[in-house]
């Protein structure tokens, strides 16, 4: 039998904030085979009854080839392979924006993400740092369908370790700089000009007859506000099998022995499933917007548990037309997630505390996306 | 910002009592593709292990083109779809007969609903009516593949109101008729010769060592009971998970938060899953029940929640051959799901209090079906 | 009505010891196709991040037509037909020896499962016996997929019931033979030369970063440990739902009542699962580790429940080329399971009691298996 004294570790211990180095490309493992197994299992999971991805008639007579597979579901798989990389050892996950849904993904694809580092800025305590990175998830045909940028916040493993660096460490960099800091400038909002609508949609003949709901863009009024009436209590295996699905394997969500060592005391929902859960409420009001065309922000304002009951409202914030299409718009919505108390039951997501805003405690999500829907 | 005050809220209430009338036709929402995804599920989440739904090899040597998709799950399926339109308001949910399984579904098929109001009777309390309906549901190919009478009882939203008429409002009725009643006569059970055998089924070669239960039609005697041993516990993320899958969303399976407020004090569980797990359940002893033929009438007799433990027995209430068939026959039989005791320690549904027959207490499913079953 | 008194009961008790006889052949119900859905809810379920089994893109670079069925997914199906004949009336579970994994399964494959009796020893207590059999899984097209030796306790019926028989009871056998046992020799591990390596697959260019891990089979050392640091916890609904799946059906994993009245005081999680869970957290540090090729022996060495978190650690038992062959090689490692303490809290699986050794309370899974990892 060999020594095993100096054997390496083979544990990947994943990227500490020193790791990183800026336009690093990163690419994540495991690429996934989406198929109609998690098509259905996500609709178990969160109840879903989207009409796209519900019914493969009448996404056909939508000019799709065939249902496509959740804007949801899909994102949060690519999305988790890159929590081995980017996240493992981050200190919180700050938010992300910029996130484009850029082809539908049908039963089948395979997908597989990369990130780029686009921004990093040590914290002062200089203990841990900001991360910007821009990822993108790719088909097997290397079509792009979605891109996203996050940030979060990631522990040294070495306290004393000097800045990352704007260059991989093994290359030779004539003129090295070292920034104290470079941080993204990042887009408030997709504007409507850079929405991907796919050229094969015509939804000139929708029939509102599949979807139960009769109300279509030009019916929806900025500043209005729908407080969908549906609640879901959702257990810690629900969560926990939903973020299995995701592949997405922080271990926040899972050890329940390690959580009990934590402030929380116990597992933390994946905020991801918690957008899935509102999505999937939020369709009595909106049963007409057929597909996710952006998120432009997103904070997950409170920690979310097993046994918590999830509602959501959503606010119309914009509308807008595109361009060389009478068939279908965009609305921009607010969709705010609240935990064990009915949507109608709040009248805004913040309380003041002498005069500081904050979130109400049961505010769990405030999302800011965009979704399209066809017109009269 | 547009002014908000005069927006029409987006949320669909449904139907109450005064808003239906006598032959409307109600196209339900959503049309659902139910795939493979949808049965491997309904496998984990009921046990069952019927080999038609499970053996792609046994379903093809019978004639089928493939494994139908389990008789149950697509009736859910087809039934949920009536939720929102037909008992989102309903006081209760009182019962269902005629119930026919017209054609196999198999995976990639599209079910849609529609119903039509068949009777209508308005309770002496003023405050709520009977509402029945017959729902159809039909595949792409607008094949009928369920047809079923349901009645429920439905409070009206104006105590007020008028009884509902017999034609729509919007139309031009000359001679109005308010009835004071219109109860349609109902079948006690689908008579053999009006059940459905596929034409294209062969089960004169049928091999029982591919269901492991030697027991065929001619074995079993009218009058016979079996008390199947296995029971189920069911957690309430289990008939969530179900019923989700089902997109049956009658919210009083999902939020825990507003059952807390009722007399129940939890979430109820969605009482065709009962019939499933119970359906599953009674595969002992019945291992070559191949599909279900109807269902005559059901009675949920008491609640169940989550943490319970079903246990089933099946008597024989009837054995009927099939004209021009000698491979295949029909047993009609009731199905009795029990909580929280084991089948074998009830000698009987009812109780009697003060000579006053009811149900035991522990007795939730009273369930009068057919199935097809092949013969020596 | 038919008189019902003497009505023979429906339902199949299962084999008792003195029922098995030498070289009896069981084929068991029911065939099961698995499918897509499966294997996504296996992803849900365990977690599972192999690349083989999740990436339909790599799979067909290494020459697979598709992604094939999870190996324990798809062995768990086949075993869990056995349950009804050979493990009902089990006392216990004692072991299995010689599992191995002949053929790739894809989705679409039916799998049907036989036994033959090769060993049979009565308990010098009279009242229950040991029975080994050799169980083999086939596909469709009668290929072997998986052939595995298992030996279990079985309780007589009849305490005075004779010695099982040499042969079947209704055979004519000129000179029956009654052994006093019949134990069979097994295997203590699959030999390299016996382990069936798909004669389609090359991993010539296999590209680590498909994986995530960057250790290939020369990396290893024999006498290695991993910890892997990943926990899950597990509820009743977790191993409940994938047993479901596995179609197994003994009962002491489904019915909290009647294991409330056992030692135990709940239902027990089935140990074919809690393999399932080890191997897919010791994705972390073997992510490179393509398929199982045998599992040589395994010991359930304690019970494990719902709301227990699981943990595991590996060790390299021996490393092993194989003949004409330079892109893969085998890995013989020992898998442990640790429950509610992480791996790296035990130093080993033993702890010493009077100088007896016995295994740790928490340690849950003994298995000494084989895999398949490409080379440099």
């Amino acid at each position: 039998m060999s020594s095993t004294n100096n054997v390496i570790s083979k544990i990947n211990v994943g990227h500490y904030f020193e790791d990183f180095y800026l336009n690093q490309v990163i690419q994540h493992a495991t690429p996934r085979t989406i198929g109609e197994g998690e098509a259905a299992l996500y609709i178990a999971l969160t109840g879903a009854r989207q009409v796209l991805h519900s019914a493969e008639t009448v996404a056909q007579s939508l000019g799709y080839k065939a249902r496509p597979i959740d804007d949801l579901l899909a994102f949060h798989i690519a999305f988790g392979k890159t929590v081995p990389d980017i996240s493992v050892n981050a200190v919180a996950n700050l938010g992300y924006a910029d996130v484009r849904f850029l082809q539908p993904v049908y039963a089948g694809d395979t997908i597989g993400t990369s990130s780029t580092v686009i921004g990093l800025k040590q914290n002062s305590n200089g203990k841990s740092g900001m991360v910007y990175v821009r990822s993108i998830a790719i088909n097997q045909d290397q079509q792009a369908v979605f891109s996203w940028v996050r940030w979060v916040m990631v522990h040294k493993k070495v306290l004393t370790a000097a800045m990352p660096e704007t260059a991989a460490p093994e290359t030779v960099v004539p003129e090295k700089v070292v920034p104290e800091k470079v941080v993204p400038k990042l887009l408030s909002f997709v504007p409507v000009a850079e929405l991907n609508i796919p050229s094969f949609l015509d939804a000139s003949q929708f029939d509102t007859s599949n979807t139960g709901g009769s109300y279509l863009w030009d019916d929806y009024v900025v500043g209005e506000r729908i407080n969908h009436p549906a609640g879901m209590t959702i257990s810690d295996t629900d969560h926990t099998l939903a973020t299995k699905l995701y592949q997405n394997n922080a271990r926040l969500h899972f050890d329940d022995v390690m959580m009990k060592t934590t402030a929380f005391g116990r597992r933390l929902m994946y905020g991801g499933h918690i957008i899935s859960l509102c999505r999937a409420l939020s369709h009595d009001g909106l049963e007409n917007a057929l597909s996710i065309l952006a998120i432009n922000a997103g904070t997950h304002c409170n920690p979310t548990f097993g046994d918590d009951t999830i509602y959501t409202w959503t606010e119309v914030l914009d509308k807008w037309e595109i361009a060389n299409r009478s068939d279908v718009a965009a609305l921009r919505l607010r969709m705010v997630g609240v935990k064990n108390q009915a949507a109608d039951t709040l009248a805004g997501t913040h309380i003041s505390n002498d005069g500081k805003q904050s979130y109400h405690p049961n505010v769990v999500l405030d999302l800011d996306y965009t979704v399209l829907m066809p017109r009269k």
